[in-house]
């Protein structure tokens, strides 16, 4: 698969941090949306030339962990860069389980919608998963916690699921408008106890029933237990950089506090979200503030990293 | 309230191990059915010497969390023996907001299925508010935590909810075989790592879809986050007796589990229950093995603590 567009992911800056240098370099990225140059003999149902977006995990697209949308926990399934098989940040990737992995789209390679269409890789899917899992409604109020490009389009998805109360948390005005263009209905920009306080003064004292924790730090999930109405449920997306947290009867327990979420299976929301960004219902490529070239990638990391960048467009 | 009968809790027996001496006495005891011997001038709907169900919370029945089904957090409700509130292991007791808390019943004190009705109080409830918390179904493989009486009614109730596989974890012969009879499939008498090794073989290695935690200790929720398939939900009605525990990408983030439970609404649950009893199609009284009168109560306590009875009634 030829690359048309990828991006960086938040979850990119962790081993932009850490991952130690080596000396054959490593591949990168796993958000990537483009055009199949060739098909191996197995696949069936993509054809050279076609357009096609790749979610951030491959799958086989008939175990019975896919079958039930949960792609993410595929028996032959895995991620991008994982031994053998290269990253979205390149000119081309090997795809393996082609016909389970993509999923074609009806666009061509100019088309103004690319950057939409790429939030379907990872973004969009994994704010939508945030917002499914906790079962967001017309009558569920919903805080999102995390103003980065996953909490926005939690915004987002709230919203299309019908949520009329969205508060959003986050700091970064340029960032936070663009929340109330998505959906969100509040902005509270303090964090900590203060934030929580903030929440629920907006909410007669109680919390809101969901909230959507895109963020992944310890901090973020104490805030989400501060806020959340008793009954409800806390929904993270932002890949915890913590194993252990209150989870007893003062947190979770004695509230009956639902927490859910994890790695989204984005592969079980494309036919779901695409139609809406053909029609033009919704428009996620929104959070792409800056496009780079293949070669300048590593501008765009230092961007995302340095916050001057919210989500970093790669074109190759 | 004229008490007919109560019962002990395996929760009363932390505060028997933990509860400092009190010249004046504490009252004791959530769980309790009786007759109605005076009401206030604001009771509506009860009259004297109707038959009733306490519930081991009382609800005002009107607020918005008692509407949506969440008693535990009603906004002027309570548990017994708070300041000014009797406990249900006693001759009478006083029932604030009777309204919203008491059910009538049409039985007489001397009905066959007052053991039965009396577990509408808590232990039944708590079990089904697990199975429910859970979306226990027709296609939901589960397992339950423990074989105390909660545990036990956790299995009549995925049971009752359609579930074809329930494997039952508890060591005591005579508790287990009580479980069968409720509707357990498979029983594991192993704990630790050598238990969920057996509960994985039991499921092709993936592990139930639900797991039940009525124990509240820190091995039973690493057992149950050893044994609960990707996907899935770990549903807790043991209080627990820890804060802190694993929540990270290794235990519940990866794989999509969902956390829930906490103190059961049963007031939610007595009227779906009811007709159940009453018709003869579930007998859920079965788990009380031991009947004490009111001055027998320590001993009834002790019994408990000893594993010598499993749940004791109590005839004032």
């Amino acid at each position: 698969m030829r690359v048309v567009r990828a991006c960086v992911c938040g979850s990119d800056l962790h081993p932009y941090h850490r991952m130690p240098a080596s000396p054959t370099g490593n591949t990168m990225g796993h958000e990537f949306i483009g055009v199949v140059e060739e098909v191996g003999r197995d696949v069936a149902t993509l054809k050279r030339g076609g357009f096609v977006i790749a979610p951030f995990a491959w799958s086989d697209g008939t175990c019975d962990f896919c079958r039930e949308g949960l792609q993410t926990s595929c028996r032959h399934g895995g991620f991008w860069n994982a031994p053998g098989v290269g990253g979205g940040q390149a000119e081309a990737v090997r795809v393996p389980l082609a016909d389970g992995t993509l999923v074609a789209v009806p666009v061509g390679e100019d088309s103004i919608q690319l950057p939409s269409l790429l939030t379907l890789s990872d973004v969009l899917g994994t704010g939508y998963h945030a917002a499914r899992m906790a079962g967001v409604n017309e009558r569920t109020t919903v805080t999102v916690i995390g103003d980065g490009a996953v909490g926005l389009m939690a915004v987002l998805s709230a919203k299309r699921l019908g949520a009329q109360r969205i508060i959003l948390m986050g700091r970064h005005t340029d960032r936070t408008d663009l929340g109330l263009e998505f959906g969100a209905t509040d902005i509270v920009s303090e964090r900590g106890e203060e934030g929580i306080t903030k929440v629920r003064e907006l909410t007669g004292g109680d919390g809101t029933h969901a909230v959507l924790e895109a963020v992944g730090h310890m901090p973020a999930y104490e805030q989400a237990v501060g806020i959340v109405r008793p009954g409800g449920v806390i929904s993270r997306v932002g890949v915890p950089q913590y194993e252990e947290a209150p989870i007893g009867f003062g947190s979770l327990f004695g509230a009956n506090i639902t927490l859910t979420g994890g790695p989204a299976p984005v592969r079980a929301y494309i036919n779901e979200l695409l139609p809406d960004i053909l029609d033009g219902r919704i428009e996620p490529g929104k959070v792409f503030d800056r496009t780079v070239s293949l070669d300048e990638t590593p501008d765009g990391y230092r961007a995302m990293d340095d916050r001057t960048a919210l989500k970093v467009l790669v074109r190759p």
